[in-house]
């Protein structure tokens, strides 16, 4: 059955690509309303269908599709949820949203015979979460690693290559929309953990609450973090991992350490970037915006001809799945200690210490995830800065020339 | 509907992989038949099932879905054609039946309400075809390029990664089931220009004939192009392309320069790589495994489950574009002249030409896509290589430090 009458409820960055992605084709017509809460809001070439309503009624009877692109999770749980209730199509680009509700929206969507899409929640243009549900059903994966926040990646390619201090490049990403309505979501790395909570779901078919997960973000990365990766030919990437570790499933949001032989390392600016590692298929790497109006926009266009042809998500993996969630996976990372402190003070129970920088603090360091999650905010108060390395070569190599510290044990 | 019994034609590299993946799932009973036409070729865990015929009938009215998974274009062509006929749902890999026929076939398949999916027909584990359908149908395409031959680019990256003579590559890449049936296919380009031109239909709406489209292999490339390539820093690579050049359809398969900063530069061995460059989405990169068994039966795998849920590629760009398709599109290409002959004998109409290298006979040339093609045989027979060059840079360096000749005028 072909759909017909759509609401779009936002106007914002997402909404307007999809409206101006929506304009070039026959589809224009079944835009029906749009609702904005603030119709003070400057915007280019505002439609004559919008409505300015703060009316909490939202159950959409009179529609065919839902469209959900406003800001607030909260007030975006009502509208998603609701529609699927009275067994709407509903498509929805709110990662924070989707992240913290999946389980129940699943089942509402299920019961109520809704469809539930949101291609554009994850790594803008890059059709990800459709490629795991069409492509990935039947395929054991074992690890998706990769870049989903365009604004911090901007800012750390504006670091690495064009010298600019965080601020700076801070301030240049919102200045051309790339971050979102609140930059520390961005920068502090809970855009990418929403985004790796709802591809967990996809691939491993396993559905993880955001706050049972490490996320570091990009504002402690130091001067002498920097200049540590530039001297090793290494960039600093903002990277989501979901692994499977012994059978467990590991998950982290970190800022990490990238050679120039991984696929991540030339995803630049708002782009983006997808690795996922298989047991058939091997390897995979898919890059493209992540962020901006009409890459972002089309996907949600994407999703309204995908409703169109009745199409759902399978989650398959959901139904035949069974993996443990786990933080106990150790791993090395290089912490960068604020001067006034002795990384003693900080009481961390690490496995393995060695110095690589006496003088700037800088230690590489054996710990498990879940010490670090437990440590996250005061490492946070005390701006210490954590920096993932998976490099085995390099690790050796560090290893080789640092000297090894006394065990520090909490 | 669920399809129940499926009948599968050849049981070679991708009908194994297929018949793998198949078996770890529940669907694994719903194989009915294979059909073999040999069955004295060795195969590994041989299923009770097959049966070797070589019966001209091919309308399978008592099956449900049918894979076509044989080697030769002539023999798949009646099993695709007569069964898409009647109706059935048919999924083939075999990208030369593909390009050659597409038309027909897509005009079958519509009178008689049958299914054609061909996923495992281009970039093996890429999902690009339903990338191209389901996210790109309503996206203004201005090129895509890539490396679409596995076998090919695994003997450039042994050639480049470990100094191996082009024979000693292709022995290894056919050892290891990277090279099909017909080596020339790889290595001449054929295979690349058949997924070039299955593309192109995706992408732009256009059915162009492959004779129709410049091709050239791997075998011509010489020493002194690899030489050269060292030097500079850059790696040879099979590109397929199609572009619009000025409004219209440009497509070449052509061994080409690809510097560092390229997304083709690291697409090494039997992997594949897509770049996709359109008006909204911007440019987007897709790498994977380009052969091999089980990654190309994945995909067979996945049309499996696509045709379960009635998913039919739309072609809604062959029906709303109308673009020309011109060889009239100048290149710049290095050419390498066998020591015995002069440049000037090959009667090319060039329209500038710098010499690189006056003993090897290295010239910059700048010819039609027309002219190349006209003469490609000629080039071929006197082991000509042609070498495409797109780095604008690097075209001015080399004209700046080369000097030019007098105009050939064929």
């Amino acid at each position: 059955m072909r759909t017909n009458k759509i609401k779009l409820y936002g106007f914002g960055v997402v909404g307007q690509g999809f409206q101006l992605y929506l304009g070039n084709n026959e589809d224009a017509k079944r835009l029906h309303t749009i609702i904005v809460k603030d119709d003070t809001k400057k915007r280019k070439n505002v439609p004559s269908i919008i409505e300015c309503t703060n009316d909490k009624t939202v159950r959409d009877r009179d529609m065919d599709v839902i469209l959900e692109l406003i800001s607030s999770p909260e007030e975006a749980y009502g509208i998603v949820a609701e529609n699927l209730e009275i067994g709407k199509k509903v498509i929805s680009a709110n990662k924070k949203l989707i992240a913290e509700n999946l389980a129940e929206l699943i089942e509402v969507e299920k019961t109520n015979k809704g469809i539930f899409l949101y291609e554009g929640a994850v790594c803008g243009s890059i059709p990800i979460i459709r490629v795991l549900n069409d492509f990935y059903a039947n395929e054991p994966i074992q690890e998706i690693k990769g870049i989903f926040n365009g604004s911090s990646n901007y800012i750390l390619s504006k670091i690495f290559n064009e010298n600019l201090c965080y601020e700076e490049a801070l301030a240049q990403a919102q200045e051309l929309g790339f971050a979102e309505a609140n930059p520390t979501s961005d920068v502090g790395g809970f855009d990418s953990l929403y985004k790796l909570v709802i591809l967990t779901v996809h691939a491993f078919g396993k559905i993880i609450k955001p706050e049972e997960i490490l996320n570091i973000g990009i504002q402690s990365i130091s001067e002498s973090d920097i200049k540590f990766a530039q001297k090793n030919n290494l960039k600093i990437k903002l990277v989501a991992k979901v692994s499977l570790v012994e059978d467990e499933l590991s998950l982290t949001v970190l800022p990490t350490l990238i050679n120039v032989h991984n696929d991540l390392y030339d995803v630049e600016n708002e782009f983006n970037g997808v690795v996922i590692k298989s047991e058939n298929i091997g390897k995979q790497f898919y890059k493209g915006k992540g962020a901006g109006s009409l890459p972002t926009g089309s996907m949600v266009y994407a999703d309204l001809k995908a409703i169109d042809n009745d199409y759902k998500y399978d989650y398959k993996k959901l139904r035949t799945s069974n993996y443990q969630f786990s933080n106990d996976n150790k791993i090395t990372v290089i912490i960068s200690v604020n001067k006034s402190i002795d990384i003693k003070e900080l009481e961390l129970e690490i496995t393995n210490i060695f110095t690589l920088d006496n003088y700037n603090k800088q230690f590489l360091v054996e710990v498990s995830i879940e010490e670090l999650k437990a440590n996250k905010i005061k490492l946070q108060k005390e701006r210490i800065s954590v920096l993932a390395i998976e490099d085995r070569d390099l690790i050796n190599k560090l290893t080789k020339s640092s000297y090894q510290e006394e065990l520090i044990l909490a």
